[in-house]
């Protein structure tokens, strides 16, 4: 018989599972609309046991085993309670994932939806093949995955490699974590959308107000790249400012863990070599960091909709090993 | 017969080794002086070599045999090669150390002086016992260990944890790796001085004047430490600016690494409890990091002296067991 791995992808609108073969292969799926904020922690958790039970037959129909389940979360965890203990998408705190689902009788992993990922592409990604490597998630925060000697790192209780929580600007702009001037706050989408409005009321002739119809509140992570590429000043402004604060934050990763690779993911990811050329060009300015040392590969992570499924999977089949 | 390592510290001004045991009690130790700036790469090899020498003579005498040399090294390495690429206070480039030992038939290790003290500190010092620490030493710079799951994390080459070289500001300070901001530039005991001095040039009241005979050449990493504590207003704000960096910047490593504990080495941690308090409290007010984390010990290394030929002995104890 067939063995699999049950990777879950938890997010805001809705939960993803697939059955993952030990090549990487999701062989089905099945989902579930995330009702946290409306049913409440027991809803969610009723929920996810549903998919686990559906996932479960279907692996049976096609004659596999399921041998380990893995979370990928939203948030933060405590990966030794196997709990959530706080996700502001999720709209749940303390939830005892791991205890709910031991009716199931199959090893339950979690972690972090940044750290799976980073595992998934290190296995079966744009980093295969490679055992240092980090993965930066830029999205409406910036999430951090980090493997080490080809191993997911978490810290303590999976509180770890929140990448995006390292200050840049010391009394820099305010942080949802109650610090100021983290990475976050000057390169995540959110970030990119802040610095193009801003830099919109600052020229009201710029092409990006026709790209967004004139209204401010139309603006998207796209609104910059695209007017940039048409040759619009401001525009190009924005995305030098963003390419700036984003590459130094990936020249201090650089130098703390000089991997093999830096991967971006994240749907600021998917101008693909515009962006990363523009990165590639600012880090070789400073050396990838300091000098004497070897240069960092820096590329788009490849997983995109599959990265939390098959990365969780692969949290999973690495926990069964230990 | 007694199994020992040879732990050699290598400084600007002296180099140091030790015959060290597996319980990191020092039987003997030997030194010269470092003669690299007016002998160059030749002197400093040869001096290296018989210095080992000795070392293994000393060995014998005492009936202990020698299984290995662990060096530790002010500046960036090549640990593959086992080669010192660039220190700039030892005044040499691509020195071949390991190559130039090979006919002393031993197994040869280097790293990074604060990579060794790190681990120095984990097997016998401050953080005995822990598997997950960051050492930060400040000094001239800032050197950067990081063990993680009770092993030294390096990166490729040996190049990696350069904690010191993280920009925690966006175009600030210029800091000798050709970037503006890093850390080192905010925390480092050469930051303090300057620091220091430019607040004495705003405040030609301060007691900092007296204390220093009213040389401003003379200002040390004392002046403003001993100044805040008979409650000299310059000094202390002196102290709380210094204080405000190094705490961003341990923040930024409760986040990244998420360890058991981040020791403080170096000159400046001499003034013990008198800053980590204060390190501490700052920290404390941004929950170690954010909200819902575990608290990361903060708090004075203990090898002092000792630490890099301890540290560079349990480099090569280490080593030898992969």
């Amino acid at each position: 018989m067939k063995k699999v791995y049950i990777g879950v992808d938890v997010g805001g609108m809705s939960i993803k599972a697939g059955l993952v073969d030990d090549n990487g292969k999701i062989l089905v799926k099945g989902t579930r609309k995330t009702n946290s904020k409306t049913e409440g922690k027991e809803g969610f958790l009723k929920d996810i046991k549903d998919l686990m039970h559906e996932m479960i037959d279907k692996a049976r129909e096609i004659e596999c085993e399921v041998l380990a389940i893995g979370f990928g979360i939203p948030g933060v965890v405590n990966i030794v309670k196997g709990t959530i203990d706080y996700a502001c998408n999720l709209y749940v705190e303390d939830v005892p994932l791991k205890d709910y689902l031991k009716d199931l009788n199959l090893p339950i992993f979690l972690s972090n939806d940044a750290n799976v990922a980073a595992l998934g592409e290190v296995r079966f990604g744009a980093a295969k093949g490679y055992k240092d490597v980090i993965l930066l998630t830029l999205g409406t925060g910036i999430g951090g995955g980090v493997v080490i000697d080809d191993k997911l790192f978490e810290g303590v209780e999976g509180k770890g490699a929140e990448l995006g929580h390292t200050t840049i600007v010391v009394d820099g702009h305010e942080c949802g974590c109650g610090r100021r001037g983290c990475f976050e706050a000057y390169a995540s989408a959110s970030a990119l959308l802040a610095l193009t409005k801003s830099e919109m009321l600052n020229n009201k002739n710029s092409m990006m107000w026709d790209y967004c119809g004139h209204n401010i509140d139309d603006v998207s992570g796209l609104t910059s790249f695209e007017c940039a590429k048409k040759g619009d000043e401001a525009a190009n402004k924005v995305i030098n400012t963003y390419v700036k604060y984003l590459s130094e934050g990936i020249l201090n990763f650089c130098n703390i863990f000089r991997p093999q690779a830096i991967l971006i993911g994240g749907g600021i990811s998917n101008q693909g070599d515009y962006l990363i050329d523009k990165v590639i060009a600012y880090c070789k300015k400073f050396h990838y960091g300091y000098k004497n040392t070897p240069e960092v590969e820096i590329k788009v992570a490849t997983l995109k909709n599959d990265a939390g499924i098959i990365g969780s999977a692969c949290l999973a089949m690495d926990m069964l090993k230990k």
